[in-house]
């Protein structure tokens, strides 16, 4: 099962490709997604969306997954977030994948094992669970990150059914 | 030319689609894009783009036009709004049409004259320069005026160009 994991943002979404068979993980790639700052927010918008469609059309993941939105006191950074989050959501539900959300303190204790981790925790972690990855940055680092959660959770239900 | 006005929300997304010709303007078509609020968001964000994507498909309009958001004091509510206004601002300006971003102020001073009118006067104006025009509710009515906004803005850019 090949699951995507979103770190999104306007400037910079981060992406995470991984594979999970039962409890084993792999890395498949990872990178990032970038918008012309300069560009008006309606091109940067579509270029994102542009970007992940083609991404997900070449990867064909079996399922996404993104971090609940810790609300930035700054509502103007938080409706920018939101626009970018809902372009990145959109695209992944409209290609027919399921969108996993988790929140942070889930993401930190699947990757570290307790929820309240620090970053450098969490993506010394992701680096040591997915042998040989070459991190591309922060934003791929918290991408990755939540798609081992999404691959845990989805473990542990099965283990739950079965 | 014909102008889509947007008022995006992700429940209810209200649009409106007006004709401008020089100063001259005509009403098209109003109505209300609908969510299910018992749906998960990636679903509701993708049928919400799914249904403008094809009300732009049918219309084909020239330009759309939203009005600038007053940003909520709730940033729940905020990222709830920014995602549904990414969306909607993603998919007219991935079906390749200019979306026109105005401040509440310009949209109330083109439509009623003063920058400070109040919602009530706003849609009576709507109605007044749309003659025969039945507007589906708030939303609808909000997203005719921030489409007159955008003829005036037009007419008066090509006046300057003239």
């Amino acid at each position: 099962m090949l699951i995507l994991g979103l770190d999104p943002g306007l400037g910079t979404t981060g992406w995470g490709l991984i594979r999970a068979e039962g409890n084993r993980l792999s890395h498949i790639a990872n990178g990032r997604l970038k918008t012309d700052a300069k560009a008006p927010l309606p091109r940067r918008l579509a270029h994102l969306d542009m970007q992940l469609a083609a991404l997900i059309a070449d990867r064909a993941p079996d399922a996404a997954a993104v971090e609940e939105v810790f609300v930035n006191a700054n509502p103007q950074s938080t409706l920018k977030l939101g626009q970018a989050r809902g372009v990145v959501i959109c695209a992944a539900a409209r290609s027919g994948i399921d969108v996993g959300e988790y929140a942070a303190r889930l993401v930190k204790k699947a990757v570290v094992g307790v929820g309240n981790a620090d970053k450098t925790q969490v993506h010394a972690m992701v680096a040591r669970l997915l042998p040989g990855v070459r991190i591309d940055g922060a934003d791929a680092a918290d991408a990755l990150a939540v798609a081992i959660c999404h691959a845990h959770h989805l473990a542990s239900a099965r283990a739950v059914l079965r």
